[in-house]
This record gives structure tokens, sequence and C-alpha cells, in this order.
């Protein structure tokens, strides 16, 4: 008789973040093929079922992966270069330059493996990611066992691996091609449109009707900071959302990233076509854009996500530092501490961010059929103790470092905090020498530039 | 001759807090009798000079012990049991029942215990705390190594081990004077007047007149709401600061903890009279009170320290992720990604917050003279690679438990991330035991008044 189960996890708090579900205990998962098999509760008493691998899980707290709805896995590398300037500065004097004259596709390799080993220990297991030369970004994360949306980043100027902006879609449309036909299931290749303000409006209907064509999701920064907005209005007469809107991009497949300065009109807009929503609020803060109207987007009936953003302005790929600042910012923009309360940050880290990329189907809750997705936390820590509500830890109390094991695909990629996908030594030997030039490059760069 | 040093920590990188110092690389810290004894760069070729213990600190930052300037350590016994509520309903419901009928002094001490933990494995190598039984505090705060100002608590209103407000201040001097010749000079003994809305003029001024004759900080929650200001104006026609100023509580040694809703007169008044501040963002956020002043209050000159807050609003006592939302939520409060800057952030939770306290010649920088109180991060970290500016990853890459080791006043609390002063296991089981019951206990109480 063959072994029914790959894994049997039992004596585990197990929250399956299903709507309306209670904590399971002692919870049990079980894993086949890749998939969850079953799930609920078990008496310690019970005699467990067959499995080629059992996981006493006593102390654990187990939930669906984290998903998170943005990144731009290869920014690792500018983590810490260049931190509280204005956006003006951050971007001509630092991020440009560096992107356009450091980085090569064999740096942007490396750097989305140590994006991956950052993603994993922080109890990521899906991440939608938008970069350029992001072939190399797919390879690194699939390497790395990862679960990904992966995006070819589209501008009408000059970028890593497109020197000419003409050939932005082309090359779009031959990543997204070569994607296409991944035999696991883990990667979805699509296209990342990088705004209203930096793309005209051919590149922006053409890129739409590539996604539309295939039945891929569409990511766009919207409405990040109210310069933004203004700019949209003066070019166009029209605010960054509704301008989307007259070229017919906002449909239920497109994933607006930020959406900070939406009118309350423009949030039932967003509602009314299905628009999904990438929420980065640590970003948000840290480079003074505003606070997004998320509780309104969610009495509306938005789907909302939370995304890291790149570590250029987080800066570390870590949700749950997101989880907390969500549900702490929008209290005090509020003067409200009822305004998301922690079981619904939750949702958005998990199940919801699941939505937003259309991968609802196969993760965001622990549900039967769905892929084998989960992270399991320590509790036995001094912060986690005594433990009266598992969502209230999850989003004030607890840290990524708490989270000992990640499972993607019915695979493990970390047990007790070690990577199994990633050789993390060397690669941090590979990109602390790789880095070592980089602030004297670009100060060179710099003072080459006040000469000419 | 007798080995000169009792430790010698070496090839680390060394942030000594001191005004405008550059990180030391390869850094050293010689440690003798509690104390720093030296500290600098040494290039690995020269010999080590003789010591008792050597430690080679290669791939850890070393930096003073954060200091935590606002907490009721007691309070994690309620940790997550109470969250996403209104003020009154959380204080009504949860916090004044289980304060006045389920906490003993066994508890107190126990729930301190516990925190001491907590602050341990965070890098909090000194902590300001204030609440009832504040002997128990103290006793488990002196066991487990720590440095601490113990405050006890004065309301006019019944509270824990007082239950006639009549007794307040008797208490109160007691407790200061029976730690008065606490022989390390680790513990400072003092008290801690909850509020102008709980504590009338005669009990704020009676109070005030103690801790002045003794020179020792005074505490009191100021203007942590806009309800306090509006009810404080109602019955005073003052603002909460001006009222404390008229009844003349407002010196060099007063610590005013939130000063969330001041008015631009009223930051010029606290420069003034030189009060100190403890803010607490992320208290501030969780129950909605407001954003304070910060920018203002430290461009007048006034001396900010950051605090946790207790257990019951934060929900966790680590001070890593007050710096990371103070430097993130002015920020955006502002609309200005220039504000309170990575290495202002740093300094508040350290040289700073030793200056609010009345500690700023034993503790706050790694200065020879000094008290050895340091801890040290683990930099060989996906979140912390690449590196290029440690105080921006302190404050936006860095976790608590990022902390490995721990040493106050020459003694290692900490090594490895094991707890070398509490026995962890045996600590959490009692603390899981006796809380178990809490929730239950408090429904039951909720049941009885309903019926009354």
């Amino acid at each position: 008789m063959p072994c029914p189960y790959d894994l049997y996890l039992d004596n585990a708090l197990v929250l399956t973040l299903e709507p309306g579900a209670r904590p399971l205990f002692p919870g049990f998962v079980a894993v086949a093929q890749g998939r969850i098999a079953q799930v609920g509760e078990a008496p310690p008493e019970l005699p467990r079922p067959a499995a080629r691998e059992y996981l006493d899980a006593a102390g654990l707290l187990v939930l669906p992966g984290l998903v998170n709805t943005h990144c731009h896995a290869p920014m690792v590398w500018f983590r810490g270069l260049a931190d509280d300037l204005s956006l003006k500065d951050w971007l001509t004097r630092l991020i440009f330059p560096a992107e356009g004259r450091w980085l090569t596709p064999q740096r942007v390799c490396l750097g989305a493996r140590l994006a991956a080993a950052e993603l994993i220990r922080a109890g990521i297991t899906t991440v939608a990611d938008g970069y350029f030369h992001e072939e190399e970004v797919r390879r690194a994360l699939a390497e790395a066992g990862l679960r990904a949306v992966v995006a070819q980043g589209v501008v009408d100027f000059p970028a890593p691996g497109v020197p000419d902006p003409k050939d932005n879609l082309r090359v779009a449309r031959e990543f997204m091609d070569a994607g296409a036909d991944e035999p696991e299931g883990l990667l979805t290749s699509t296209l990342f449109c990088h705004s209203p303000y930096t793309c005209g409006p051919e590149t922006l209907t053409a890129a739409k009707d590539l996604t539309r064509a295939r039945g891929l999701p569409f990511f766009i920064h919207l409405a990040e900071t109210q310069g933004e907005v203004a700019e949209c209005r003066a070019k166009t007469g029209l605010t960054p959302a509704r301008y989307l809107d007259r070229l017919g991009l906002l449909d239920e497949a497109t994933v607006a990233v930020h959406a900070v300065w939406l009118e309350p009109e423009e949030v039932e807009l967003l509602a009314l076509r299905g628009v999904k929503v990438s929420h980065c609020p640590t970003s948000n803060c840290k480079l003074g854009s505003g606070v997004a109207p998320v509780p309104d987007l969610l009495a509306a009936g938005v789907t909302v996500g939370l995304g890291t953003d790149g570590a250029a302005s987080h800066n570390r790929l870590d949700l749950f530092s997101d989880m907390a600042l969500a549900a702490r910012l929008h209290k005090v923009h509020r003067r409200d501490p009822t305004v998301l309360p922690a079981a619904q940050a939750v949702a958005l880290a998990t199940r919801e961010g699941a939505r937003v990329l259309g991968l609802e189907h196969r993760v965001g809750t622990l549900t039967p059929g769905k892929a084998a997705d989960f992270i399991c936390l320590n509790l036995r820590q001094p912060h986690l103790t005594p433990l009266f509500d598992p969502f209230s830890h999850l989003v004030y109390a607890a840290r990524a470092a708490d989270v000992v094991h990640v499972m993607v695909n019915g695979r493990w990629l970390m047990k007790d905090r070690r990577l199994l996908t990633l050789p993390w030594e060397g690669l941090a030997a590979a990109v602390r020498e790789e880095a070592r030039d980089l602030p004297a490059f670009l100060n060179r760069l710099e003072q080459e530039a006040k000469k000419e």
C-alpha cells in the first residue's frame, strides 16, 4: 500500500485563514504530492496516519505562507545606500545611476538570490516581483523554490537591458512567452508598466493588451505621490486613476501599486472595475509619500494585499513589519484604534494577497487541494508569551525571525531557520565582494557629472 | 601583574554614539571592573592586550545598549488580551478589572521577570519602569541584572497594593527610601504620577516635592490624547502642560511621557523648563492617540528618548520597532523623507534616552569610564547584506532578534541569544500556567457586572 502522505505535521496551533475559521488546536496538516491533503484537529491520543515524514509541531504556529504583492528583488543591492533623502535626490543621485551604470544581468541574478534568501527567512512564500533583466530574477527565484509572479519592467526611457525604449514591449513579450510553459506551476510571467508618468498612452494600452490576451495580471504604480497626481492632471486633465480608466486599463487583472492619493470617487471607481491594490505602507512612510485610504478601499470592497516594495525603500523584505505598520498607521491616521484589526491585517498578508495576484485557487489559505505553502513560527519565546490571540501576536508581537520552517509546494525551503535551497555563506561572500566598490563608483559618477 | 582587562572584544564594527563620531572598524572594546576601559580601532596584526576573556566579534555590530524610557513591565500579562478596542473599552472592560482583581504581588514579580527576559533579548539594557507593587519589579529587574529606573505608581484612586489612595504617597516614599542605598548603582528608585487627570493638584505637587528633595526623575503621562486635553481645559482652564507648569512641576528632572498634543508654545515651554520627553510611537499609533511633534521638540532643543510603553499597547518590549516606526512615522506625517534620519533615531534610543533618565554620565555612549552596557548584533544575515551604513541598518533593516550578546555593567546577560540570568524554560511554563484562566476570569467579572 503506498504511503498516503508525504508529510504529517501535528500538535500545532493552526490558522487556516479561511474566512471566519477559528484557530485549530491541537491542529494537524497532511501534505501529499505538493498539496494540502487534509487539515484539522487531532486529539493526541489518536494514532498518526502513515506518512513519509512526521513533524511534531508542539509550540509552533502554522499558517499560510505570506504573499508579497510588490517587490523589486534586485534592489537589495541598494539597501541602506541612500536613505533619508528627498525622492528626487534619491532617484537622480543614486538609484538611476546605480541601475543604469552598475547593474549587470549577473548582478540582477545575484541580487535576486540574496532577496530570495531574505524572503524565505521572513516567511514569504509567494512574491510578485517587477524589475529589469527579469529573466534573471525568474531564474533565481525558481532555483530558490519560491512561488512568484515575475514581471518584466516597461518604461518609455532607456532601462537596464533595454537601451532603446522602442524595444520595451518586445522584450516584455519575449519574457512572457519564454515563461509561459513553466512546468511546476510555481511561476507566472507577466509585465509591469512602471507608471502613468513614465509610460506614454500607447505603451500603456499595448502593454495591457499583451497581458489581457494571456489572462495575466497587469501591474502598475499608481498615485504614489501628490506630485504625480499634479503632473498627471497638468498633462492629461485627469487624475492618474481616471486617466488609466479612460485608456481602458482598469479591470480585475490590474494591480494598482501604492494607490495613496485617491479621491473618494476614485476609490469607488477601483471597486467598480474590480481593480486590486497592493498596499506598501513601509515604503510610503519612509519616502514620505502619504497614507493610502486602505480602510475606505476595504469598505468599498476592493481586494487589498500588502507589499514590501524594494529594499531601497523598505529596507527589508519583511511583511511582518508591513502587517504591523499597516495596523498601527491606519489607526493613528484615523484616530480610531478599531481600524484594521489584527485578523484583517493577517488576511491582507495571506488570503487577500493571493486574490490580488489571481492565485486564490492555489494559495492564501490552508485548504485541502491548495498547494502546500505554509510557515511555522516558534511561539515559545518571551515576546510571544502569554498567548491569548494568535492573530494579535502575528501582527503586534511576532517578528520575521520567529519563522522557523517554510514549505512551498510541498518542498521545505527552510528548516530550523537553515536555508535548504540556497548556499547562504557563498552567496553572502559574493554579494559583499561585489558591493564593496558601489559607493565609490557612484561618487565617481557624481563627480564626473558635476564636471560636465 | 594583575590582568588589566576583564574583557577584550575586537574585530567588530563599533558605534560609540558619541556625537559626530564615525564608525570604528576594526573596532575594539576593553572592559575592566564593570566599566569601559578603552574603545577604538585595532589593526588585526597588533597583539591583543592581556584580558580574562576574549571575544572575536568579526561580523558583529557593537553599540551602547538601548535605553527604554517608558515601560510598565508587568503588563506583559495582558499582551494580546485586548487589542483593536477603543481606549474606554480597553481600560474599563479589561485592563482595570485585570489589574484590580487578578494581579497579585507574586504575579507582578513573575510578569516583570518575563518582561526582563524580553527586554534583554531585544537589546535593552536600561529600562524606566512605572507600575504598582513596583518593589516586585525592582526585585525582578535586579535579579535579571538590568539597569533600571523603577518608579512606584501614584494615582488618586484605588490601585493594586494601594487600596486607599490616601496612602499613595506614603507607599511611594517607602518604596523610594528602601531603594535609596542600592549598592551596585544599577537601580534608581523614584515615583511615577500617572497623569494630570488621575492625580489631583495636591498629589501632583507633593509627589514632585518628594522626587525633587531626592534629586530623582519625576515621570508623568502628559497630553496623550485629545480627550485628555479637552478634559483638562474644562477642569482647569489650561492645557495639561500649562497646568503642570502652573503647579511648578516642569523642570529638568521631569519626564513627560507621550507629549502628543502640544501646541507650538507648549513645545517652547518644555524646552524653556528643560523638561525631557519620552516618545512612545508604537503605543500612540496602536491606541490611535496621535503623532507627537517630535521634529519640533528636537528643533526646540528638548531632549527626547524612546519608550515602548507596556506590552498591552505595543505589544512587545522592543525599541528596534520604535526606532523604525519613529523614523517612518514622522516622515509620512510631515511628508518629508529627510525628517528624523537614521543616525538621529539611533541616538534617541541610546544617548538621548540616557539623558532623559539623567543617566548620561553612566550610559548611552561607549566612552571610557562609563558603565560597560553594550549589545552585539549579528550582521551576517540576508536582511543586513550588503552593508553601507550601520545606522541605516539599525533603524530600517535590523530586528531585535539580531541581538546576539548583551552586557550590563560588565556582566553578560545574554550570550549567543541564551539568557544567562533568567531560567527561561521554567519562567515560561509558570507564566503559561498562571495566564491560562485569565480570559475566563475576566469574562466572569464582565457577566457579574452586567447582572448588577
